[in-house]
């Protein structure tokens, strides 16, 4: 590491919008890097994520000293230290429980598997589903398998696309299998053991956003 | 209106988080009302949607005097004074850029339907996919299309999901028909036009978010 004094985060200091502008940073990094560029300016990598160098700075510095005066951040250098805060230097496998329409689309969403998630299974209820397998061959799994696949694959995420109702039962589920990261797009609160991590994505609430933008007729 | 004073809000100074909390209220309004209680505590409102009471006080003050004292909130007058705030109280016509599984997937999607968002069109480049319809009977038409439907039918929303190196194109053509909310599903930044409101969804987010966590061995 020449350019670099990289250091053990506090991760509990770490506040979460941080860890959301850290893939943002990758991404431009990734962009430079494919395009060859070797060093960045704080203020041209701040352009490039459409923030403030202020902030990428402030971020940065919950991990190290990666700036370089006179020259900015090695490109390379910057990009495998976010992979690796980021843990996207490693498979990471992962299994989705629902393999309905939602769970279908998200096995096949190319950009998980192009930042180093793999689904390696899907698990559901219905009889008719289980035994079969997607489009790209991944199986369709009963529940009762769900323990013994976490355990042969080392599944450290979980995708939750079950109906809400069945939610909280599933998250317990995958939780008891030794996952403790999860991925919910059920509707509604979870109760969240201690020592896991969710994080929700509500589609409708992102959807009622945008009606109550229209209906206040903001940006007339 | 027997029991509040209802306010038009200068939106501009209602915050983002305020907007994605009055949906979570609606939630627990709308478990309560079907439920048959016919007032809450702010207190038990806020137990119920698993946030303070101080924080709720000061959300719907955006908006109007809702409480009634020593009886909390009427919850069908509340539940309706949301709604409308929210604009769910009519019908929102909605198209979806992108008939491939993603897009597919949302067209399919129950709790967009159960909001009163009705998806009314899909939309795709692809010849083998125009001119076919979702099991819903949803059809998929061409883009060259997409201006007609967006006038006869009152489309008021556009969610894009389509490869990340055409969503620029196609935020810009959805604008220029006229559309001014958008839910974008694409990974990468668009160049967003004044007046119009784009929520973005990245999912590849969302999981580094908790590759982070892993990685970090938060909740070790």
């Amino acid at each position: 590491m020449s350019d670099a004094t990289k250091r053990a985060p506090v991760v509990e200091q770490v506040p979460e919008q941080t860890t959301t502008r850290l893939s943002v940073y990758l991404r431009c990094l990734e962009r430079l890097h494919a395009a060859g560029v070797p060093a960045v300016s704080s203020a041209a990598l701040a352009e490039c994520c459409g923030l403030n160098g202020a902030i990428i700075r402030k971020d940065l510095a919950y991990f190290g000293e990666f700036g370089v005066r006179g020259v900015g951040y090695h490109v390379p250098a910057l990009r495998q230290h976010l992979r690796q805060i980021l843990g996207l230097d490693r498979r990471s496998a992962v299994v989705i429980l629902g393999a309905g329409r939602l769970g279908s689309a998200l096995a096949a969403y190319r950009g998980f598997r192009d930042d180093g998630f793999e689904v390696v299974a899907l698990f559901d209820t219905d009889p008719s589903r289980i035994g079969s397998s997607t489009r790209d061959g991944i199986p369709v799994c009963a529940l009762d398998d769900l323990r013994a696949v976490v355990e042969r694959q080392g599944v450290v995420i979980a995708i939750i696309a079950v109906p809400a109702g069945a939610a909280q039962e599933v998250l317990d589920l995958v939780v008891a299998c030794g996952v403790r990261a999860v991925l919910n797009f059920s509707p509604g609160g979870l109760r969240v053991p201690a020592g896991v991590k969710v994080k929700n994505v509500d589609l409708t609430l992102s959807l009622e956003s945008l009606s109550f933008f229209l209906a206040a007729g903001r940006g007339d």
